[in-house]
């Protein structure tokens, strides 16, 4: 946990969330700026600032975060039509809170990639 | 391996790539219409059709792929400055080559999500 970090307040239950799911690895919940009708943000509870900062004992949660987000697609049955799943790194990237999250969107036809 | 699957094609060298990385477990290429100066495709070497048809059994080759990317970004140098990951899924999420595949995408500013 980081003090400062706004997802890790999250995890906490000091700043609310409309959150989809929640287990002892990981949280979800929905985007509070959606960029397509569903638009969910999947975290781990571990504080990884970026991408770039998570090492290989994270291979597994990484991986879980991913497969949780496929499970969250099934649940809001947008799998068999579509989504897209994002990491952003730093600036460039468009990343603006720094622990790691993987945004899952659907709901409409996604195109370009940035 | 599928037989008809152009990226299982690629892994089997039957069709040139620009590949960029490969090990054991994942191959990583340039895309042949580049959507940013740096657009790496990094793909697991077991057939996967979508991102749906994965299971806990591939929990840490997902990982994996998203550290080899973060590995990619390192040696060349986009790290810090940032760049963006990324999974579609089926026609919304705008795949087009149905074996699962991770975007890494560097170089300029990534603005929106899709």
């Amino acid at each position: 946990m980081s003090e400062d970090c706004l997802f890790c307040k999250i995890i906490k239950k000091e700043i609310p969330a409309d959150i989809v799911y929640e287990d002892d690895q990981v949280l979800a919940f929905r985007d509070i700026s959606p960029q397509a009708p569903l638009h969910v943000l999947i975290i781990p509870h571990k504080h990884i600032s970026t991408i770039n900062d998570a090492s290989e004992n994270d291979e597994k949660l990484l991986g879980y975060m991913l497969l949780t987000a496929a499970k969250i697609a099934r649940e809001n049955q947008v799998d068999e039509a579509g989504y897209r799943l994002v990491i952003n790194c730093n600036e460039q990237g468009g990343q603006t809170v720094f622990h790691v999250h993987l945004h899952l969107l659907a709901g409409r036809q996604l195109t370009r990639l940035g």
